[in-house]
């Protein structure tokens, strides 16, 4: 594909290009590839001044570049096209699209596939090989279901789903429209609802539902559960990485990203646009406002407020965290200061 | 249901309720949920005195209370019918089993399952679909293999037990009855041996067993692995919640509970009644005991006694923990009056 | 087997025997397991002088000692055949595997499995019962592929390489020679890659590819992950543990072993023969320099050293973090002093 050619599908989201000073610059692209591994005839991007250095050593013959005079400078003096944006992760994310089509199977059942009768399934479907579906589900038009997966009784799936090979959806569950279950993810099993007797463990079944809203994606080998009554809502659009555990009865919004390994107890309540990073843990009815931020590894107990950065566990506000992590470092320092005044204050009169 | 009929059922558990001073409010119950959620004609519960602003605007028409005398007379008014207890969480448990019976297949073997000649089958077992059961397995009575679940050689499963779908089990493990393995958990698979020399890493065969007693839980994606010699062992009624991982040749008691993402290393060894927080990690070799308790994310690396109740990393008696924490978010401001302090003292003469 | 008969296959690891000074005490040895679980007719070791006391009381037949002459004396008090190594740990993996041989499937390809007509299958392969090939895959000689694995569309498996049950293969993904996929295991799904926009999250298509060297063994439902353009790379003979996560492009150098749970975000760059402990995170970009190790719940955020030792979160220096593990548990009573002090101070004319 010509350079021009990226530009022109691109163009909504470029400020400048190479193009109207060197139009004869226009190499034809053959792939796309991060800046330190991009060869002749690819394109690359980078994301900020801070990466500057790479611009003057890449091989990449066409770059995506934030908006710097200087950056724009040495690509041409270096005979690389570019195109400059506001957003260079975004645009690269967009020309990746233009190279790459993500593997798609072919619609049409699988013979091999075990389908129980009492299955309603929409057009264009693709159901895999030894994909084992059982009684009372209803799957939406252009679903995508790979090999292995077993989805249990009563499930609806929304048009336009891929659910992931060797996934496992549990009953009653109800997955949205354009949703994506990574491979393992197990999706509505019981919930951890255990009530201890003097005779030990009673357990408590677990008749609620699982409900994950239009375009959510769930990551490989992550567990989202179902609560004893009422339901377990991922909201619109929100993505989970691998091997993140959502236990029973939460509220999650829209629009959030949780990254991998982040377990949430029963019954929290997180609201629209929140991030938690990896491996960041959320006790049992915590709640978190909408655009809150936590930071890896922590430790959310209780509530955090709306647009709050939290850190550390148990969670404070992030700056000052920052403050305290400084402190931590010097505290066999400043511990030695302190038994020194000590000293001195003894030594007085 | 009639609420009275519910009362009736439930009797070994209420001390006092509505009937006896209401009869005629005897609400007909067509299901259970949530008090935040619960419409008319449903039953529902709060757990202690500070959710008594619920009753105050549930919709429920019946509810199971705490032993306190405000919130009947509360329920009285609101004409919602009710019936108290001691233990509300361990009632409402009960009142769900009354409403919901779990999915269960129907005994059976279905044709596509791949089973070995070699193995014995019990009385009333479900094989689901594209089940893979290898040589000398044997198979208790009333059991519930869900599709796609695949079992190595050698395997004993006891009487009642479930396997839901996609769950692995290897060889030589033994199964008690009446257990439950979540989808995807894997159980009995090589623990992580591997001895370093000068050419790189020895492998350590694995030749031990997994044994997860009677009544054991193991939650989805969760793994428990086999030793070198010896075996792991999950004692009688413990549950484990997803994500766990148990390494090589840990003993875990009787009746524990490990919340999502807990991980035990190698040789940890495990009393009884122990209760482990989500994200919680045990080093190799570590001795907890009987009933202790770690809070969320604690990392335990040495020994904890019966009945101690631990957290942080590396952890530390509870107690203590909740003044480090306390301090620990006032450095800045302790440093700053040290600081102040230092400079007050070498001013002086 | 006879004892004198071990010592003789091992020989090149021992350093010295019994049966230079007993000859006669050569027991036949039928099995091998743990020191405080040996019975009479069996091999066990201890691993060094701290577990001395387990030498006095063992039923086993012989054992593998430390150089060590009081172990030796009361190993010969007791009329327990010994050899001694100054790697007993080693030496003991040695003679399980003289005991022990791991369960393996006869090759074959079973007639249930569903393979594309477009794939290359060497000698001597084992395709278990429900497995799923599809278009365009090579499986090398000697590869064993367990009961319902799938393997999507392009991929490598090289030559030995085992695959064990229900774990999932994505596109284009070169698994090495000799590697081994535990259960559930999860190899080269899409990277978790969205961008922020005003409308929500942009889906970055993951086109790159994950690539595991020769020799790379990964844990039960771990998940490594293919980023949005370039390689995802698992180094020569590098083991990871159970529900480990490898984000989008991370590249693991060779023989680094990472414990159960630890997580790597995106684009992370790790050296070789590093050792991440259990639940170790590492944020996005970080680098961690050759031979380095990060002891349990690490939270590494930036660079670690080549052979530097890093503990807590975020990561500090091992030695330092020791120190202020101390004091930390101190606080309290430091910050009692610490008043006292104030008081003292501000009392004085």
């Amino acid at each position: 594909m010509k350079f021009s050619e990226i530009v022109k599908k691109l163009s909504a989201s470029i400020t400048q290009h190479s193009l109207t000073t060197a139009e004869s610059t226009d190499p034809d692209l053959s792939g796309i590839d991060a800046i330190d591994r991009a060869q002749g005839g690819m394109l690359s991007y980078i994301e900020g001044p801070k990466f500057a250095a790479h611009v003057e050593k890449t091989a990449a013959s066409a770059l995506i570049l934030p908006v710097d005079e200087a950056l724009q400078t040495e690509a041409t003096k270096r005979g690389i096209a570019w195109a400059t944006t506001s957003q260079p992760r975004l645009v690269f994310a967009e020309a990746i699209a233009l190279f790459y089509q993500p593997f798609r199977s072919t619609p049409g059942i699988h013979p091999s596939a075990i389908i129980d009768p009492d299955t309603t399934i929409g057009n264009e479907v693709y159901i895999g090989p030894h994909v084992v579906i059982q009684a009372g589900v209803t799957i939406g038009d252009g679903v995508c279901i790979h090999p292995n997966v077993t989805v249990y009784p009563q499930v609806k799936i929304g048009d336009g789903s891929i659910l992931h090979a060797n996934c496992t959806i549990h009953e009653r569950t109800q997955i949205g429209a354009g949703c994506v279950i990574h491979s393992g993810a197990v999706i509505g099993a019981e919930g951890f609802g255990f009530v201890p007797t003097p005779e030990g463990w009673f357990k408590m079944q677990q008749s609620g539902v699982t409900v994950l809203e239009d375009g959510v994606e769930v990551g490989c080998n992550s567990t989202i559960d179902r609560p004893a009554v009422g339901e377990t809502r991922i909201g619109k659009n929100t993505k989970l990485d691998n091997l993140v555990h959502i236990g029973h009865g939460c509220r999650v919004g829209e629009n959030c990203a949780f990254a991998a390994q982040v377990g949430l107890a029963g019954g929290v309540v997180v609201g629209n646009r929140v991030i938690l990073a990896g491996q960041v843990g959320v006790a049992n009815q915590a709640e978190i406002g909408d655009g809150a931020i936590a930071t890896a590894q922590a430790g959310i107990h209780s509530s955090v407020k709306a647009g709050e950065i939290v850190s550390d566990s148990p969670a404070i506000p992030n700056k000052l965290y920052l403050k305290v992590s400084a402190i931590r470092k010097r505290l066999p320092e400043i511990y030695q200061t302190f038994k020194e005044l000590q000293r001195q204050l003894n030594d007085r009169p």
